[in-house]
């Protein structure tokens, strides 16, 4: 426990993540990750006290997964004394991913899978959530193994701007868009579930019922192996991703950052992506 | 047969990797890629008949799977008229890759696969081979799956010096070192298989009985299993190194090339790869 702890305060000083008057937006699911995360910014908090910790979960609106993991969230954070707020996609958006899901399969639409879709929205919930509750940072749990699956993942979709983006801390592009932290990104998905287990907190189990539609899946398997048979693999991944970052930073594009022409919310291109999706949805409706 | 041949017609075109004046060496081990791209190369020669070929096979030393290619390979030649060379590890470093291996396992030595001596062992023969039959270029037949393998190895290794140096034609570094191209860096293997089949040439089939040792090996089946999922993924991932290119190009470190303070042949550091070895090898005897 004590070694994990010292590894995630090592990552925050090492990226320069947070500082002492931040107001922290943590994402929680209320998967293991996430909540270990919650764990060890709040004994971060009791030491450092001028920061503080709000939890934030987006309620996507998947029924038989998330409905759990709220519990489990709103319990966590009741017994760490932690202030929790939910969002919903409904609240936020006008409709719940499985909603959208079912609508898109009567269509016999299957151009995206239903992690696109989330992906999209959440990222947005997740920032105008942060923003409600006063934050100027979030922290996610993205764990070391999310983040060679991200490298991996952009190279294969040779999405290299995507690629360039995805940092430990994000850059500051747009005052509306909250600045993202990820104190995990050199934890192994192993030890943040060790962590979990040895302190013996509630966390949700079950993957999400979308999941197996995920493109990641295949790099997740695949990253396992590689890392069974050449251990340090994940690491050497996350570690060339950094060692490109300089040349890449070139590639970011992020001098264009502007505003949606529609909903005003931060945007590289005139429509930002929740509201290209919103359109596509609505033309399909007339 | 036709659209393989105007594929690497137009990939030599797009890289700019011959002249009308080259004598250009080619690599033949003797397999499917070599043979097919020796096929192509001559059937060019003769529309274009200033460029001269001559081929260039290097005998590591392999019993029971190098002597059987040696065989097909100066057929194909006979065949095609064109003039071969064998130059073999022997004559040049006065061992064969058996024997080095050999040594290595009785001395209970498992720092490195055979293919990685193998590597810079073949890479000198190679250079030195095209020099000495007055070569101005060398074309391999890297297919686009090896391409693939090397940008994937490479992140995985987190060898990025070694990925910028990857290239469809390599630098001209050193007036030592004689340029690489590779005219099957956008030609899938399974084309390359398809085309030998239906010219009906004859190569060697069985695989080196040391190739199971290299980690190449887990990259080969990993890319081949997404490529079922995805088609295309091979190619994708070859775009995302070319896309990268010109940001990497700094990593390169191309001007500190100089020649090795032992043998004089071009090398980045005091002493070259092969030097190392060799003393290495000599280091344990004594």
């Amino acid at each position: 426990v004590e070694s994990i702890e010292a590894k995630v305060r090592a990552t925050i000083t090492k990226h320069n993540m947070l500082n002492f008057s931040d107001k922290i937006a943590v994402a929680v699911s209320g998967g293991k990750d996430s909540i270990s995360l919650l764990h060890i910014l709040a004994k971060m908090e009791c030491v450092r006290p001028k920061a503080t910790l709000v939890a934030v979960t987006i309620d996507e609106g998947i029924k038989g997964y998330r409905d759990e993991a709220l519990k489990i969230a709103s319990l966590e954070c009741q017994k760490l004394g932690v202030e929790h707020h939910v969002f919903s996609f409904k609240q936020l958006f006008g409709f719940a991913l499985d909603e959208l899901v079912e609508k898109k399969r009567r269509e016999g639409d299957d151009k995206l899978t239903a992690c696109a879709y989330c992906g999209i929205l959440r990222r947005r919930a997740l920032n105008v959530a942060a923003r409600e509750v006063g934050a100027n940072k979030i922290a996610t749990a993205h764990t070391l193994d999310d983040e060679a699956q991200t490298v991996l993942m952009n190279i294969f979709r040779g999405d290299l701007s995507r690629l360039a983006k995805e940092k430990p801390v994000t850059d500051e592009v747009h005052p509306k868009l909250v600045q993202k932290v990820k104190p995990f990104c050199e934890i192994p998905e192993k030890e943040s579930a060790l962590y979990a287990y040895l302190k013996k907190v509630k966390f949700q189990a079950s993957p999400c019922p979308y999941a197996s539609e995920a493109l990641r899946n295949d790099f997740r398997v695949m990253l396992n192996q590689m890392e069974e048979k050449h251990a340090g693999t994940k690491f050497t991944v996350f570690n060339s991703l950094e060692r490109l970052r300089p040349c890449l930073q070139t590639m970011a594009n992020t001098a264009h950052f502007g505003e949606c022409q529609e909903c005003g919310e931060p945007s590289s291109g005139g429509l930002c992506k929740v509201c290209e999706l919103l359109k596509q949805l609505n033309e399909k409706k007339a």
